[in-house]
Formats: structure tokens, sequence, C-alpha cells
């Protein structure tokens, strides 16, 4: 492997950053939802790239759009890709870097005289943010087959225009067949600290946790906080905050990757010296573990009962969203680790604690992730930001591991 | 004692129906805002009643409606009363019990041909709620002395008017200079469900809990909820949450009459999956032993502070209100414990935790207050309700320590 071309970082940087100008945001950032004309623009930009480079350009019906360099022998492509739709104020990065970094791969090969035995494809999954148009990742889903067009296509979005109508207006409802595919391997921003905090370049994904998210709502009775003396109270808004005191020390007992967030909490009505007789709060779990998040989310439940109990309220809660934690294949998840430490980078194994089109591919083919550090941590904000030479460590061990695969 | 009239239930009834129509709310309560044309018909309604009883009606600067009912002799009266304005969604007792009552103390004492020693007068005090314009027992404050008339007048209420201009608009900026008060008994609804719970008639009031409520701002770090580890989380809502649960168990620690409530919480970006950067809450802190309640206050700081260093956030906290406790006067209270017994009736000594004119009116002398139950504990609410027999039980206490005050 010691012939295997490089990527060229200012070549990817200045795509990154005309991506980035389409739907920019004064000030920084980008806001490019799903299906919108700035989203339309994003997808001729790279259709445009991905001709430029030659590749068999397709587009499905739910607009997912691939690029195909075919190998030398037929079957199906080693696949890279990620989406390039963002949440209302995204990033330059979040996406578009494992779109632009997979036809940069391409394009290093190409240019090195490369000719891969398997085909490559590069993919732009539509809507996999899901910041317009729920569920997110809708077009990887669609993708494996286990959404049907026409359920993606009559998803009502946030501003009333449907799926299938934008697609329509702005072009992207296409007629082909999404295909088989060899593999597929994602490169993305961590969007977390820990590699930045570890001082980590490569985040080997090995796994994408699962979730529950649940709303609570706690009805006790409104009173005066001076004339109700405690003995007497029915405080939602107790019952709220303890829990939200109570699931910081689950997730710290149960550890591992577990993790628990209230997010949000509303307390009516909400005046200072009254007790509040509504509280609705969300509570996020999260573990690559199904058993321990099973156990994390019937522990906070059941101490959820207790509290109510001896605080005279009912509690309601109902289900807002269930994905099972993901395993990605052990042996792609192993050639990603070797491929970074032949590239003499630093290396962890981690989980993605968010959603990713990897995840979905999974279901298909062997996947799996490449992260890279994100300053701060910070991601779904315009202040997102990778250091250049963590994009373009990310980029080559996505060529290698990808040269390999195609080999 | 045997000889002492009783009052017409019935009739005071009637006047709490006829001046609960003014300013009523569709489906039931009152709107009675302070110094608006309802509460300026509430005012007429009530002075028509003192000059129907041939009381010297006096109107000062700040509003504060008196009416005197001249003894044998002459010297500062025995004072009744409380107050006519409401909040926004107020019911039919709050304030009105203790005027209508005073009224009706004195038109059963003269229907009976009695004619006490000592003068006997009935204030309807302006703005006691604060509701309107800020700070509540506003007009009690100038009264006593303690709040100057070009500050109450220059008061800007939530609507953009001031004290002033409403009090020439309604035509009760009066003139009367207040006066000295020989003693200084009201008649009010508990607010709190103490004296229903015990199954007590009479609420013999020796206190007023002292107030410390506090704001407080935690400023953390936003984040995803999914991707960011628990040990690297700087999460507001947390230590909003922990404090919610902490002075909770800080109050009851503490016992005695100390109550802890945090009736106002509030994150951002209040959203499932995004880890809080900012929780603003309240605390509304009080106890009737300042000592204890200072204490509380300290000891609350210092875990927020605490759970501030451990979770790497910024704490910031400032006063909103701070009141001192107030101790009735001793012998006064003893009495209207005494005229209870003699009305054969239950009695408990509590402490106030609401907020009254009685306790402006301490400052300047002997004061009490004389509790009945409220139905459910509920106040400061359209449902806000007083069974008969207690109203009834009430006024004839507010009779009998009045009567004994004036001899």
């Amino acid at each position: 492997m010691t012939d295997l071309p490089r990527i060229d970082l200012s070549r990817l940087m200045a795509r990154i950053d005309a991506l980035g100008r389409v739907g920019a945001l004064p000030g920084g950032g980008v806001c490019r939802l799903a299906l919108t004309d700035e989203e339309r623009e994003g997808r001729d930009l790279v259709r445009g790239l991905m001709e430029q480079l030659e590749l068999t350009v397709t587009v499905d019906p739910v607009g997912n759009l691939v690029g195909t360099w075919p190998g030398t022998e037929p079957g199906p492509p080693v696949m890279m890709g990620s989406h390039i739709d963002t949440v209302r104020t995204g990033g330059l990065y979040d996406g578009a870097l494992g779109v632009l970094a997979g036809l940069e791969v391409i394009e290093a090969l190409q240019r090195a005289g490369a000719r891969p035995r398997r085909s490559l494809a590069v993919a732009a999954f539509t809507n996999e943010e899901g910041a317009r148009f729920a569920p997110d990742m809708m077009g990887s889903l669609v993708f494996v087959g286990d959404l049907s067009v026409e359920h993606a296509r009559a998803t009502v979005g946030i501003d009333g225009t449907t799926v299938g109508a934008e697609l329509d207006r702005i072009g992207y409802a296409g007629t082909d067949a999404p295909t088989p595919v060899h593999a597929f391997v994602e490169l993305h921003i961590e969007q977390g600290p820990v590699l930045e905090q570890e001082g980590i370049t490569i985040g080997v994904v090995d796994s994408v946790q699962g979730i529950r998210w649940t709303e609570v709502t706690v009805t006790g009775v409104s009173n005066h906080a001076g004339t109700t003396p405690m003995r007497l109270r029915h405080d939602a808004g107790y019952v709220a905050g303890s829990m939200v005191h109570f699931v910081r020390q689950l997730a710290r007992e149960i550890g591992g990757d577990q993790v628990a967030t209230v997010g949000s909490l509303r307390l009516a009505p909400d005046l200072v010296n009254v007790i509040p007789n509504e509280a609705v709060f969300t509570l996020d779990l999260r573990n690559t573990d199904e058993i321990a998040l099973d156990r994390a989310e019937a522990r906070a439940l059941a101490h959820l009962q207790a509290l109510a109990v001896d605080e005279g309220v009912q509690v309601e809660h109902r289900a807002l969203a269930r994905f099972e934690p993901v395993r990605f294949d052990a042996g792609l998840v192993d050639q990603v680790e070797a491929a970074a430490r032949a590239e003499g980078l630093s290396t962890r194994r981690l989980p993605s604690g968010a959603g990713h089109d990897a995840q979905i591919l999974a279901r298909i083919c062997p996947a799996a992730m490449i992260f890279v550090p994100s300053v701060g941590g910070i991601s779904h904000n315009v202040n997102e930001h990778t250091e250049p030479e963590h994009l373009e460590a990310g980029a080559n061990v996505l060529l290698r591991v990808v040269s390999a695969l195609a080999q």
C-alpha cells in the first residue's frame, strides 16, 4: 500500500466551502433544509462534481443521489457518502464531509491512475436530518427498503409541504432503483467532544446508541407557595426536578455508554409564588447496550412512579422515539482501525450517539463509520468546526479503507 | 359578654355577593385590579355602605378608604378591614371578607344599640395585591408612613399607567391624612389548606412568614444529548433540577414553618436532544423564624455553588423580594384565641404564608389576624371558596375581639 494516493486537502476544503455557500447564513453556518431550493442547489453542485468525475449518476424516487465509478469487475459497489441537507442553523461539515470526501477519494484514485476491481459509489441520501420532514434518515430508509416511497412522499413537513411535492418541484424525484451495496463507509464529524478531549484524531465507530425518548406529564395541584405546608403539597415541579436529579445518578451508576438527558422541562403556571400543577419534561436515554438501556428506562419509570405516589400527583408518559442500538460489522470496524493505524493516526473506538445513514445501510451490507474531531464537540450549530488536518486525516483513512475493500 | 350581638350571616353574604358582581368574570370569580373602573365601582359600593351606617368617611392621598364610627370617648380607633382589589383571576373572599365583615360588625353593634367607648373603623387599603402596581400592600405602607405618597403615585403599572393618574381618574386621590390606630384586626381567608385539613374553624395568626425570593440563572454549554458523555457535560438543566430536589430536602430538614418552592423554571434551548445551556429558576423560601430562614437561604446558595463547581457551569442569583418575618402582638393574639374559644370554636395558631395589610399596620399599633378555612386551600383563583358557617364564625370572632378592644 506504499503507493496509495493521497487526498488533496485544498481541493476538498474548497469544495466544502463551495457547498457551504449554498444556503449560507449571514454571519456563518448554513441552512439547507431537505428539498428546499437551497438544497436543490447543493444537489446540483454535487451532481456536477459527479459528472466532472464521469461517474454514472442515478437518482431514485426519494431523491437519493448516487454517483458510481464502475470497477473492472461487475458487482455491487463499495459505497461512501452521507447527506447534504442540514438543520436550520447547521454547520459546513455535518453530512457534507462524507459526500465530498467520498468524491475526493474517487478523484485522488482516478488522478493516480488507479482502477479498482469493485465499483466505487458516493451517495447523498435525502433528508437525513429530519429537520423539515420526519423521520430522519428517510432517504436511506427508503434505499434499504424499510420505508415505502409512497409513505415517504406522503410525509407532511413542518411547513405543510409534502416530500413528494417538493421532490417533484425541485426535479429530484428520480426513477432509478436502489441497488445492492457491497459495503458502506461513512466519514463524519463526531458531533461530540470525546476525540478532542482525548487528543485523538480518528474515531473508529463500532456502534450506534439505541435511543429511548419519553415525554412525561406530571399533574399535581397548584397552590400558594407561602400558605401550603410542605407535607400538603402535590408539586408537579418537584417530581420533575427530582427526576432530573435521579437520571443523572442513574446514568453514572449504569456507566459505560449510558447517557441520560432532560433537555426540555416546562412548568405551569410557572410563577415564583405558585406551586406548579403541571410539569412536562422529556427524557432522552441512550446506550449501545440494549439490555442496559431497557434497564435504565425501567428504573427511571419506576422511580417516577414512586415519586408520584409519595407526592400525590398523577404521571403519564409516552414514547416519542425508540431506536434499537446498532453494532457495525466487526470485520469492517477492524479494517477502519487498521487503516487509521497504518496512516499513523491515533484511534479510539466509540459509539455514535447521533443517528447516521450508515446505521440504516448496516441492514443490507457491512457498514462502518470514521469520525473526526468536532472542535468543542459543537454540531448542529453555525459554529461547527473541524480542523483541516483532521479533515485530511479522515479522508485519507476513508481512501485507504475503500481502496482495500475495492481490491 | 352574654349580651354580645351576633353578626347577620345572610346580610354579610349578600354584600359579599354584591361586591363579587363588580368585576365578575364570566363563569365565576372576579377581576378587580387596583384603581381600575371595576375597583372604583367596588369602592363606591363600600363607601355607600359606610355612609348608610353613618360612618365618617375619609380618603387619603393614596386612596385608602376609611369609615369611622365615633366612640363615646376621643382617641384613635380600633380598626378592622383589608382590601377590595383582586388579582386578575381572583375570588370573592380575599380582602373583601375583611372589609365587609368589619362593616357587618359595626352594623350588628349599632342595631343592638351598643355604643363603644373607642371609635371603630373599617379600612379598605389601596392595592394590597400588587397585581397591577408593585409593591403590594402599597396603601397600608403609605398609611403607616413607610412609603411616600409621591413614590406611590409615581409607580408605573403593568399597563403603563401610574398610580397617581389612576387615582385622579377614578376620583380617589383624597386629601385626608392617615390617623393613628389603637389596634388593628384583619379577618381573612387562610388561602392555604391547613385549617381545612385539620378540621379547625379559626386560625389564630401569630406571625407572618419572612420571604426570600431569588432568581437563579445557570449558564452551561449546549451540546448533543447523544454524543456528549456524562462526564463532559455542563448541563444547566441538571443544576436547576438538582436544586429543586435539594430545596425540598432542605425544607423538610429545617422543619417548623419552613417552606421552599421552585415555582418557575425555564430551560434553553428546551429541546429533547440538546443539553440545556441555560436554566432560569426562582426559589421562594419562607419562614417565621428569621434565623432559620437566613440559614435556609445560605444553605441553598452554598449547595448551588457546589453543584456549579462540580458541573462546570456559571451561576448568578439576584434577590427578587425580601421581607422579614413579622410577629403579631402577643397580647392581641391571645385575645383573638380567647374570643374564638369563647365562641366555642376550634382554634389553631398558625403563621400567615401570604402578605397582608395587618403586617404593615403592626408597625404602628398592636395588630393580629383571624383566618377562616379556604376550601381546598385554593386562593387567587376563581374557585376560591369559604363555607358560610366559617364566614359567620370568623365575623363573630372579629366582633367579639373588637368589642372587647373598644370597651
